[in-house]
């Protein structure tokens, strides 16, 4: 390890440590055990170009232990990615910085990921190398590789504790991802002391039996040895690759390395004066890097170039070569697809029958996928039962990486990061599958689709007591309050054909927020007055014939049917009611507060909603003074023929309740 | 394997084949596949008495798979527990049926934890076999093992694939749980097809590698080699143990047998008589089961009985040799412990100075450890930060099964998996922690754990954007509107050192119902009002001189003491508020209609919440004319004395508010 290096290494630790203390909040544990690793892979390995952070053929880098972010800010500033200065630096973890607590994807140039949550850089890195596998296969010609890259993650004890991870590995492996490269920071020490009171098995052995190949880097700070892990990695195309790398927690800082407190707190003045002491380092002034060591950096930037300059002459010679691929290429990449593509009569079109809103969703799927060749997706082993299967598009394998039906297995939170994974690795659009139930499996990564702005589509079937005899276990009730709840995500219950339409193109089309649709396994008849409106989240389905209706039923889904077949009995006795359809609150709030007024004048204050799910947020709609037909408890196992009766969802007790009014 | 055993395995597939046809609903594929492990674990090796279900030292089993609940409704049935009759089996998923589609703890005698979510029980089993361990420390003496028996569980591939697996099982191999043995029906069969789609991986080399003894049954259908495997896991007294048995999904049904098809749907008529002439069955009535069968059933049940009355003999020379622990053994089991002994003035005693409510719960768990010695619990590898380390308590490890803080490492989804076993199995009152934002990970568990109404405590901190400079990853906003949507669950957040009290008096007394506490990382000022109304969840903390106030104010957490600023500087502008503190709107919901309108009077309309979370379920209380100051967005990394103002969760804010309505 040559002079140069070791001080460009220690320029992370410096960086990071004194950025750290300087907010008196941050992680320096991890940025000091990596500094290796990461300069090593950043320096010598990794495909990229900081003057080109979009560049397609990029090998991804994610950094799944989000929390040790000064690592990854300090590379990016050293590499020059997106202009990042030592004041940026200096503005860790404040106020508008560009140096949040956590890497955040879209605020920060260079950051591939939003990570923090542990375990969640790992699920999203196989979502990336499962998207590079695809668009290789969908687009490499013989001699023009355009698609050829590497995914690399970093991450510790607590991402390998995470169930997560078992999950996305066992997948990676099935799939021989040979592409995916793992580093595991092994340093044994978790925020409640040695990783031996909760963590003892042999992660090795745990990735082989996933498929992985193993690799062991003895000393982390071995620039040599992390450099062949890496060429060892790349050697194997039949497996995807770990790479345990023994690390020191908090190295070079001798009253912190190696200890717990090493992760989560600043290392204290004395302590940075002590390791930049230990370290060699040439001041002791907070933030200092000499310029020797800028100008190494720039040197290896400058060397990254000739590889982007060449893709970049392969791609136009290819895109001469093969006119028609280049148009693919820009139809896979167009963010706009969707609104050019998916908006004919056929698109629209339905059967006016009966049917179950998971079968019309099946159709949209159908039609999508013709029209949008940028779409991959699959259920978490209920494709048969959600409808998601894309006929004639072949299974994702690692014998067919062109498939387009994935197979997640039954992983539910690992789909949802690989989905995530997927939509940011760029050029394609993916949805994800299972019970509407089992969404609470997929919350944490949905929640991370919706802190960046990724538009995955989730398909969550079997949407309410409905489900029948499958029981409590099987039966949504809470779940849609739980979506509607969070911020930038769009929770869909579609009432019919018309409405499914709808949901799917809203999803489509969506470019910054995720959208999920709860669907019946039941059948729901057609209902007169749906429309194209549903984009609009709520709309006046069946309208009173006075200009002021006496009373105001607002349903969503199957129980749309309901509520209309109760104003025709209103009306009956002279009750003269608005049926207003709420497929999607959260767009319905977006609306201006005329047209909400409109669908829901202030003035009527007699208004009943009715879904067989949870209440919990309708009283938004209904006020103090309105009333709810839902489910306050939990269901049961029976037919749903005899469940919907039981809990109130009848056209009777709807007409009751608001004539009680 | 004689013609009687055959013929009671056969038994168990008839009677799951035909329940299953009846209902038109169900999964045979499991119960026909597993039915020789079932019959040969219940028959001849699991210690256990039907007649006595709640023998405190029996062996427990569960049914991860829970989709194959026939399988166990077949074998009460045939054991002749809790007199669950063949008609019972005939209304299989009907309403109101002692047999749902899943099987439900509470519902059914001799079912030992509710399942359906896949991997379940797998965690709760670990839980259980924890429990096991730690009552055994803490009860057995020299010659009175009191506590000593055996953990199984019965799951399948997609109970391996869920991440949950991993997480439970690897933390079960570090605490060497060597009672704990689980059934792996290996039977290579998935819902969208053959398992090699999405699951290659060396399933019991990850089991070696998370520390489990590993054991193959080639043969799923041979007693004898299932009795010895049996035989093989108990002799391992230092790991658990993994037995992976052959199986052929649908067993017996030669149109089905080794098909996925076999998994979820009835068999069919056809194939149900086809079925009973492969496997030679007397009779084509449904449900018909020869009387010898019945008879052998009856034999081996007497035959368990002897070992229940040496139990009893046993525990009762224990009892009279060691009158202490006999009083302890009551204490543990008494269900009213903490009425009894967490209601004196030291329990609800606090400094009056700010304090972080973490840090005040802290506190309160070191109260109660000293008053119940049953509690148990941890972190999932947070316990420095949720502070719920008790004191001279010891650590729960491998070595010292008598410590009481557990440490779950990262795995948030199996700690409250856990959680539930270790509380399922009796005895022992268990909370775990995490980080508030983290509560995601938790939910799918905590959905059973309000289903099988088991009272488990939740400790969530870093409730809100308080969180500060972690950023929106670590920042929750949509998680208290998700808690209070689900059924039979308590989210208390409490505002200070009283509300803290009252929230851990309400779980710790809380007999049926889970209760969460979500607690600040900052300091709160106590609070003047506060008070042990708070286990009313919602109560008038200061009222308005008045009799009809100008407004109501409502808040909870770290954002009452703005409201009850908000108040003085109101009443300086002559404006009389109530303010209202919500620490529990779940149990505010449930008072009486006459509370709840005396603290929110119908005719005052005028009413602000206050709350830095998602505002989302808070009109219920201010209606359609009250304004709410919540988050509607994602939080940012800063620190926390920048965030709320930024947001608006201030003084001045709420009055002006609740001037401008």
């Amino acid at each position: 390890m040559n002079n140069i290096d070791t001080m460009s290494v220690n320029a992370i630790r410096v960086l990071s440590a004194d950025a750290i203390q300087k907010a008196k909040s941050g992680h320096p544990g991890l940025p000091l055990g990596c500094a290796s690793v990461a300069y090593e892979l950043w320096a010598k390995h990794l495909k990229h170009n900081p003057k080109d952070p979009d560049w397609k053929d990029r090998d991804r880098f994610i950094l799944s232990g989000g929390h040790g972010s000064m690592l990854l800010y300090s590379l990016l500033h050293l590499f020059g990615y997106g202009d990042l200065k030592k004041e940026d630096l200096m503005q860790f973890r404040q106020w508008g910085s560009l140096t949040p607590g956590h890497p955040e994807y879209r605020h920060t140039v260079g950051v591939e990921a939003t990570t923090g949550p542990l375990g969640a850089g790992m699920g999203m890195a196989v979502g990336m190398a499962i998207a590079e596998r695809h668009m290789a296969s969908v687009f490499n010609k013989e001699g023009y590789p355009v698609v050829d890259h590497y995914t690399y993650a970093l991450g510790g004890d607590g991402c390998m504790m995470e169930g997560i991870s078992s999950e996305a590995f066992s997948l990676a492996g099935t799939l021989k991802l040979s592409k995916l490269i793992i580093f595991y920071d092994s340093n044994r020490i978790s925020i409640e002391g040695s990783t031996d009171i909760a963590f003892t098995e042999n992660v090795q052995k745990r990735m082989e039996a996933f498929g992985f190949q193993t690799i062991t880097v003895e000393d982390g700070n071995n620039l040599e040895e992390i450099g062949k892990a890496i060429e060892a990695a790349k050697a194997d195309t039949e497996r995807p690759s770990f790479i345990t790398v023994k690390t020191q927690i908090g190295f070079g800082c001798p009253a912190k390395q190696g200890k717990a407190s090493a992760h989560g707190e600043p290392l204290g003045d004395d302590n940075i004066k002590a390791m930049k002491e230990n370290l060699g380092w040439p001041s002791e002034e907070p933030f200092f890097v000499p310029e020797e060591v800028y100008a190494h950096y720039k040197e290896i930037v400058e060397g990254l170039q000739p590889a982007e300059d060449a893709w970049n002459k392969m791609f136009a010679e290819y895109c001469e070569k093969y006119p028609e691929m280049k148009e693919l290429w820009d139809t896979y990449y167009d963010e706009d697809l969707a609104e050019k593509v998916c908006d004919d009569a056929d698109f629209w079109a339905y059967d006016d029958k009966a049917d179950a809103t998971r079968n019309l969703s099946g159709k949209m799927i159908n039609r999508i996928k013709d029209r949008m060749p940028n779409v991959i997706g699959g259920a978490a082993d209920l494709s048969p039962s959600t409808k998601t299967y894309m006929k004639d598009e072949g299974d994702f394998s690692a014998e067919n990486y062109a498939g387009r039906n994935m197979h997640f297995g039954v992983r539910e939170l690992a789909m949802t990061a690989i989905g995530n994974g997927i939509m940011l690795h760029g050029g394609l659009r993916a949805f994800v599958s299972t019970f509407f139930v089992f969404s609470d499996y997929t919350k944490p990564m949905a929640r991370l689709s919706s802190i960046m702005g990724v538009p995955l589509t989730f398909v969550f079937t079997h949407d309410s007591i409905g489900v029948g005899e499958d029981g409590p276990t099987h039966e949504p009730i809470e779940q849609l309050a739980m979506w509607r709840a969070m911020p930038n995500f769009h929770m869909f219950r579609p009432a019919d054909a018309t409405e499914t339409a709808a949901a799917w193109y809203s999803a489509v089309t969506s470019k910054r927020t995720p959208t999920a649709l709860a669907l019946t396994r039941q059948n729901l008849p057609q209902i007169e007055g749906t429309s194209r409106e549903a984009l609009k989240g709520g709309y006046i389905v069946q309208d009173s014939k006075k200009a002021v209706p006496d009373a105001i039923i607002i349903a969503s889904g199957s129980e749309l049917s309901l509520a209309v077949e109760a104003k025709k009995v209103l009306a009956e006795d002279g009750i003269d009611v608005r049926v207003v359809s709420m497929p999607c609150m959260d767009i319905f709030e977006e609306q201006s507060e005329e047209y909400k007024a409109k669908v829901l004048p202030k003035n009527v204050r007699k208004r009943v909603a009715v879904e067989a799910l949870s209440g919990f947020g309708w009283d938004r709609y209904v006020g103090l003074d309105g009333d709810m037909i839902g489910m306050n408890r939990f269901g049961a196992s029976a037919p749903y023929s005899k469940l919907f009766p039981y809990f109130g969802f009848t056209v009777e007790n709807v007409v009751a309740r608001v004539k009680a009014l």
